[in-house]
C-alpha cells in the first residue's frame, strides 16, 4: 500500500494510479482519515495530469461505492435514463421521462436542482402544486413498477464522497477537469441501478463546456467510465447557444413540457425530446431502429398518450394533474412586462448563461444552493436565433412578482441577444454522437 | 482583491499573481484564514506552473515579513553568510565562519538542523561540551560586534509562514517545486539583516538535487530573488558524489574541521571552504580578486589564527575551546571496527545518500525531526574517488556505541562504495558559478 503523499507524487509526476490507491484515497477521504489539503493537491495533480480509462473507472466505482447503490433488478425489463450537464431552459426531462415511459421503457430518473444560470428538473417539478420529488426508495421502486417511471431527487446516501470531493473542489479550483467532471456525474448516475443511460452533453454559452471539443471529452469520458462499468451508453452533443424552447423559469417550462406532450410546442424541444427519447427506446431493445423509435414517439406525442403519462405520475408523486391541462392551476406570476428590444436586426446568438441569470434574478433560480426560489416567475422569449426584430418590437414576455430586480433582470436579458444587420446561417441543434 | 479560489485559478492557468495576491495570500495562510486545503491547492499549481521573477520576489518578502526581521545595521562593517543546501559530511560552516571572521568580515550565521541523510551545522556545533547555539538575539548581535561571528539557530519567529507552508508541502507532496525551495530558503536568509549571501548548491546523489540542470535553476533562482531584494549574491554549484572530507558523524566532523582550521586535513573540503570564504571576501569589499582573497585565507589557515577565533567563538557561546585541541575532550564513541571492501577495483563513485543514512543508522542523524542524536558515533572513510582498494582491505573506519545496527549500517556503507575495475575521470569539485 502506498501512503497518501506517494499516492499524490505519482499522479504529480505523471505516472497512472492503481485501483488499490484510488480506493484507499476515496475510501480514506470518505472516513476524514485522509485530511482535505491532501485531497486538495491530488484534485489539482489531476487537474495537470489526468485519469487514464483504467483510473477513471476504479476511481468512480469507489466514488459510487461510497454510498448506496440502488439495485432495481427485481424490477423486469431494461431501465433507462437520461442525463443532461444541464443548460438554460432545458425541460427535456419532464417530457422526455413520461414520453419514454409510455412508450413501455422503464425510466427510474433521479434528477438535480438548479444553480447559478442553469434550472433543475426537481425545481420544475415541484412548480406543478402538491408534486413531491423527495419520495422513499420503496416508493420510488413501486411508480416505476407500476407506471414505468419515478422522478425524485438524489438521496444523500448516494456517492458521498462525491458530494465532499465537490465541495472541496469548489473552492480550490479544481472543478474545471474534465476526469473529475465525467466520474462526479458518472457516479451518481451508475448508483441508481440503471442498465443504460443517455446523456445529453450541452455545449455553447449557457453550457459548463463552452466549447464543443470540451463537450466531445467529456462526453467520451463519460461513455468511457459507463462502458468500464458494463453499462449501455451514448451521449448527443447538443447546442445551448440559446435557451431550449422559449421559456425560462419552473411553472413556464412546466406548461412548456404539457404542449409538447400535446403535440404542439416549439420544435427545437421537441426535437431535441424525441431524439433523445429514440436512443433510450433502442437502447432498450424496444425499437430496432432511431427512426423507427422516433416515428412511435411522434405519434405518442401526437396521441396525448404521453400527456396522460405525465398526469398520472404527478398525481402519484401527490401532484395535482389538473394543473398540467389547466394551466391557471399553476404558480402564476403577478405581473407581466414586454422586453423591447433597443435596436433592428436579425437575433445572431444569444448569451445564453445571461438570459439564465436574468430568470434568476427574477427569481426563478438561486445563486447559492440554500436560496428559496419563485415558481411562478421566468422569461418567455418571443425570438430565436434567425428571428427578425425592429426596434421597440418585445422581444420577451417578463413574469415576475416584485419589481425590485426588474429593471436589472431586463436589462441583462436584452444584453444578452446579439442583432447583427445579417441573418445569421442556421446552425444544428445536435452536433455530434458519441458511443 | 482576488478571492482565495481566484487567485488558484489563475496561476492554475498560467496567469501571473500579482504583489497583492501572494501577499495577500502569505498573511491570510500565516493568520490561519485561508485554510491548508487552499494553499495545498496552490502549491500543486505553483508546482506545475512555477513562478515568474516578480512572483518569485514579492512571494518570498512576503514569506520573510510574515514573522520577525533582523536588523544588524547598527553593527558597523559588511555582514555575510554563506548557505549550504545540504550535504554529507558537509562541515564547511564550522571551518569557513571562524576564517572570513577572522580575515575581519562579519559573518552573522544562522544554521540549520540535520535531517535524513544530510548532517547539519547545529548538531555538529553541539557536541563541542558546553557549545550553546540557542543564543539570545541580543547575545547573537554582542558576538557578531565584538568577535565578528556568532553562530545560532533559527528563532521559530523567523518566517513562520514558510515553516507553516513547508509542513504543509511535506504532506502534499509539492517540496520538490524549484521557485518554493528558493522562496523558502531565501525568506530564512534574508530575514538574517545581510548584506550578502554565498550559496553552495550542492548536486548529485548526496544532494537534494541530484541533476546538475536542477542544481543550476535552484541557484539561478535563488541568485534572482536575492537581487530582487537588493542583496549581493552568488553560488556556487559544487559535487555532491562523495561526502565532503573523510569525516560522516558530528564530533568526528569537529575534528576535521579543526584539523582544516589549522592549515591540514583533506584537500577538497580545504578547497572548497576556501573558494567559498573567498566570494565573502570579495563581496564585502575586504579583497579585489578572489585569487588574492584565497591567497590571504590559505595564510590564516596556515598560521592557526582561525583555529583560535573558533575557540574564542565556542568559548564566547558557552564551549571548552581546549576540546578544540585536545580530541579527547570531544564525545568519543566506545567502539572502532573496520568496515572492509568485499571486492577488489578503483572507487568509482559513492551512493552519497546511502553514506548519510549509514551514518544516521549509528545514531549521527535522525530519521524525524524529534528524534536525538548521538555526537560520538559516525564514519570515518578511508577511501575516496579514485582510490585504489583490494578485497579484504579497509575502506572506513566505523565509531559505534551499541552494536545493534552496525552489520545494517556497515552493509549500507560498503553497498554505498562503488567499485570498477578501471580508475574514474576526475571529476571537479566546483561545477560551476552563478551570479
Amino acid at each position: 500500500m502506498r501512503t497518501t503523499p506517494e499516492i499524490i507524487r505519482a499522479k504529480r509526476d505523471g505516472q497512472a494510479l492503481t485501483e488499490d490507491d484510488l480506493r484507499g484515497f476515496v475510501r480514506g477521504y470518505t472516513d476524514g482519515v485522509i485530511p482535505d489539503y491532501q485531497a486538495a493537491a491530488l484534485m489539482m495533480a489531476f487537474f495537470f495530469r489526468g485519469m487514464e480509462t483504467a483510473e477513471l473507472i476504479a476511481w468512480t466505482d469507489a466514488m459510487l461505492h461510497s454510498g448506496d447503490v440502488l439495485d432495481l433488478s427485481d424490477i423486469p425489463g431494461y431501465k433507462v435514463d437520461k442525463h443532461s450537464t444541464g443548460g438554460v431552459g432545458d425541460k427535456v426531462s419532464l417530457i422526455l421521462a413520461p414520453l419514454v415511459a409510455e412508450a413501455g421503457v422503464k425510466v427510474p430518473m433521479i434528477s438535480g436542482r438548479g444553480l447559478g444560470h442553469t434550472g433543475g428538473t426537481l425545481d420544475k417539478l415541484e412548480s406543478i402544486p402538491g408534486f413531491r420529488t423527495d419520495q422513499s426508495v420503496t416508493r420510488f421502486r413501486e411508480l416505476v413498477a407500476t407506471l414505468n417511471v419515478g422522478l425524485i431527487g438524489q438521496t444523500s446516501e448516494i456517492a458521498p464522497a462525491d458530494k465532499k470531493l465537490y465541495a472541496l473542489r469548489d473552492v480550490t479550483s479544481t472543478v474545471e477537469c474534465i476526469p473529475l467532471i465525467a466520474s462526479s456525474i458518472m457516479s451518481k448516475k451508475l448508483a441508481e441501478g440503471i442498465d443504460g443511460l443517455v446523456l445529453d452533453v450541452k455545449t455553447g454559452s449557457g453550457a459548463f463546456m463552452a466549447d464543443p471539443n470540451d463537450a466531445r471529452e467529456l462526453a467520451r469520458t463519460m461513455v468511457r467510465i459507463g462502458k468500464g462499468a458494463g453499462k449501455d451508453i451514448v451521449a448527443l452533443i447538443t447546442d445551448m447557444n440559446q435557451p431550449l424552447g422559449r421559456c425560462v423559469g419552473n411553472s413556464l417550462e412546466v406548461i412548456e413540457s404539457c404542449e409538447i406532450l400535446r403535440g404542439r410546442g416549439p420544435a427545437d424541444l421537441r426535437d431535441l425530446t424525441v431524439a433523445l427519447s429514440a436512443e433510450m427506446l433502442v437502447m432498450a431493445g424496444h425499437s430496432t431502429t432511431i427512426t423507427e423509435a422516433q416515428a412511435e414517439l411522434q405519434q405518442i406525442l401526437d396521441s396525448g398518450a404521453a400527456l396522460e403519462r405525465f398526469q398520472r405520475i404527478a398525481e402519484a408523486q401527490g401532484g395535482d394533474p389538473a394543473a398540467l391541462a389547466d394551466y391557471t392551476l399553476l404558480p402564476t406570476a403577478r405581473n407581466r412586462v414586454e422586453a423591447r428590444s433597443e435596436r433592428s436586426g436579425f437575433v445572431t446568438d444569444f448569451d445564453c448563461a445571461e438570459v439564465g441569470r436574468a430568470a434568476m434574478l427574477l427569481g426563478a433560480g438561486r445563486a447559492r444552493k440554500e436560496d428559496a426560489i419563485n415558481p411562478a416567475v421566468g422569461i418567455e422569449l418571443q425570438v430565436e436565433r434567425g428571428s427578425r426584430v425592429e426596434a421597440g418590437e418585445p422581444v420577451a414576455l417578463i413574469h415576475y412578482d416584485g419589481d425590485e430586480r426588474l429593471a436589472a433582470a431586463t436589462r441583462r436579458l436584452l444584453d444578452a441577444i446579439v442583432l447583427a444587420d445579417d441573418a445569421p446561417t442556421p446552425t444544428p441543434l445536435i452536433i455530434d454522437r458519441i458511443d
